[in-house]
């Protein structure tokens, strides 16, 4: 049903969008009666059907509610939002990574059935295309000589290939087929990536705070990380990292610009393509995660740092684990001069990817189903973004710190500093309720007092009701 | 059709194992007229289609012919086989490995669809029962909660778990769903072992002649390998293995046993017990793959390491790739006491494994069809290996030496020493055939006149012609 909608429900998205100009400038006031739909179909001289769906697009948002007999209120406004979390201040220092035992802590427990799950930074199964998907794979079945049982290139299927370099015109990039290198997801691709640019002992950049699984793979290589403090819009602080690279002679870089996980910043697009002329003077190779950047609640899908890399210094990896079929363990990546290295160690590790995953793949988007199936997915998770940030604001003490994600799946939260996040996270554990504390996105031993909260489930109410008893923890804490 | 034949056909296999004992033993010579079909049925009391199944089993063998108007004829004695190649002599040094670049350049054309590929060994697709994978695919989907779209755990789908605990009843292992971990392909539990037993810079024992992809990975951890003298009957030296561990300080041992890529060898149980208990007793870890074991063309399955293992030092690796299906990437480790790093690894460099695949294959086994289908794959395949051996036998020139492989894919070829079977890999593609010149099986040069071939494919005039060729490209050698 949903892929079915057109692009024809433009009306009612644009006089919710002035509504939402209005409650965010205060000229409409939390509590502030709206027009009635009769009043409002009238005035803008739309029908009454196109009215209830801009009241319900605002609705569905948690911007304006629906109190019985009455009529719909103001109920939200971004002017009363908890301040941001500050940039981060990791310590200036090369530091081998141990945060192995708490991460397998955290996720030991990851496929309980009856666990409340914000840990995992993934859409909900009913966010994805299932029948279609399913449609996807008989398909690629049918279409193959092989019924795809055959092993597939080590690069990956030339089909699916060239609609991963289709995909990428969407931030500017024209990769040919041959650029690409398909993967088990993205977490291979960067494993790869990674393991393709340092040797043991070498020291690599990172944000901080960073996902978890990118410290883990830093450590099996038996690197050193060099945390660089992050702004939670802005992305990573340039400067700081330049002056960094001399003084620890850092040989690569790890961004996670779109979207980041946790912090959901996204780099503007001209200091991407600072970052990318500074490292490219320096020679300095730029593992790139975009996984998340289709995944945008703006206008446009940003930018990513492999559209302004002249030199093939970046090494792009994305995946079709957030945005489509987590299960399947389809990722990619664009690595740039770096390409033979990283092929060379895809043979050596995993050889080549499941060949029907990557068939049904590019069956799905060479029918042009993808696109469709984002903007109903960017839409959902945005919606979801804001009721949970509201839930978050209204349930959690007020010296609470809060993240505005751009994009993506996560909210991170600061709390008290006499909040342990890890005692939060076990505490939370003894309800059923799963989430990712801070201490395991930092090899420091920093964000104590910070957790991640993943959107990815549809509101519900017992969602709300997590999220209640998370709050109730934290104000009870002793 | 195939999986429909049941085990009433026993009667046929039974005179016809009889004849082909009776020439193994030269009572019937090469050139000898075979009993009529009628005269044999009178004489064993079997009917005339029992008497005409047994004939064409062993002419499908090629241990006889069919003379136009005349009767059958024995064609073949093992007798008049070649020799076998020697054991394997390596030097005695610990080395690093390079032999990266002619790998490279063997398996870059591997998915042109015009070569005549010998290189691979895998069986055809037409040994694969196609049609009830896909529905076991369909099965999976309809049966799944999130049509396969979930993460699977890490470790693996529990019913895919279940399967292969039991399947290792075969070889006396009663491995729990617990002790599992399943992985993208044998190449995946391989590579997750050697690192959760190792650092860089270590030496581990290997056999003599390797599948190259074992030194790949040794390489690409940084790892020295010890290359062991091998029989290409019954395996790896193990005295020699013992006084190399002292001598090299060896950290850990990786062997092909059962059905060993190149050799074919297979090493007696007896002896695998013995290599097992010696091991133990240096606390040494010991990775086995066994991704062969299932396709013997004796009477039973050998055993494993695994099944003497007392102390969990054994990390037991096996795979579906090279007997059901090599394009869905689903392998196994049972690595004892080294569970819980190599499940660390798993998450760090590739999270879970395909989760449709992983529910196609244990669908598949839950109805029984796996061992049906092994049974008619063993068959096909020593039929096979007998049929390329007779052909390499007849074309080649005398000095050619050639293994008897008991089971897997391949045949190790010997020939005479002024053939440098890297060139000889060159020639042959040129006329579109592939092959794997021996130097690829060591880090040492060796064994530069000797390559493999794999008789994965059913036989056909395609076949033949490729051998003939290979044979001319051999006789005219300069």
């Amino acid at each position: 049903m949903r892929d079915e909608i057109t692009r024809t429900d433009h009306k009612y998205v644009e006089v919710a969008e002035r509504i939402e100009t209005q409650i965010e400038n205060e000229v409409l006031k939390v509590g502030d009666k709206l027009l009635s739909v009769r009043a409002l179909s009238k005035e803008q001289g739309i029908s009454l059907s196109t009215a209830f769906q801009a009241y319900y697009a605002l609705e569905s948002k948690g911007l304006i509610e629906a109190r019985p007999q009455s009529g719909y209120y103001v109920k939200h406004s971004k002017r009363f939002m908890r301040d941001l979390p500050r940039p981060s201040e990791p310590l200036d220092e090369a530091l081998p990574v141990t945060i192995d035992d708490m991460i397998n802590s955290v996720y030991v427990n990851l496929n309980s059935g009856s666990l409340l799950n914000f840990s995992m930074a993934a859409p909900a199964i009913e966010l994805l295309p299932v029948a279609k998907l399913n449609k996807a794979v008989a398909h690629a079945l049918r279409e193959s000589e092989t019924s795809c049982l055959h092993y597939e290139h080590i690069q990956g299927s030339v089909a699916l290939r060239k609609q991963i370099g289709r995909q990428a015109f969407n931030w500017g990039g024209t990769p040919g087929e041959n650029d690409i290198v398909v993967t088990a997801g993205c977490v291979e691709a960067l494993s790869l990536c990674i393991k393709a640019v340092t040797r043991p002992g070498d020291a690599v950049a990172i944000e901080s705070p960073t996902y978890f699984a990118i410290f883990q793979l830093m450590q099996s290589y038996g690197l050193k990380v060099v945390e660089i403090p992050t702004d939670p819009v802005t992305g990573i602080d340039i400067d700081h990292l330049e002056q960094a690279i001399t003084r620890f002679d850092i040989k690569a870089c790890l961004v996670v610009n779109n979207f980041n996980n946790p912090l959901g910043s996204c780099m503007p697009d001209d200091r991407k393509e600072r970052l990318v002329h500074m490292l490219a003077l320096k020679e300095i190779p730029l593992i790139e995660d975009d996984i998340y950047g289709e995944l945008y609640f703006g206008k446009t899908r940003p930018k990513t740092c492999k559209t302004f890399d002249k030199k093939g210094l970046v090494l792009h990896c994305g995946s079709f684990s957030k945005s489509l079929a987590p299960g399947y363990r389809i990722g990619w990546t664009i690595p740039g001069i770096y390409k033979d290295a990283v092929l060379r160690l895809k043979r050596m590790h995993t050889v080549s990817t499941n060949s029907l995953a990557q068939a049904a793949v590019a069956n799905f988007l060479e029918n042009g189903r993808y696109e469709l199936h984002l903007r109903h997915l960017r839409k959902a998770l945005h919606t979801q973004s804001l009721r949970y940030f509201q839930a978050v604001c209204e349930h959690f003490p007020e010296d609470t710190l809060i993240t505005r994600p751009q994009g993506g799946f996560t909210l991170w939260i600061e709390l008290n500093k006499k909040i342990n996040a890890f005692k939060l996270h076990k505490r939370a554990l003894k309800h059923n309720i799963g989430i990712a504390p801070g201490q395991i996105f930092s090899s420091q031993g920093t964000y104590e007092n910070c957790f991640r909260i993943s959107y990815g489930a549809p509101w519900s109410p017992a969602i709300e009701g997590g999220i209640k008893t998370l709050a109730k923890i934290i104000h009870d804490w002793r």
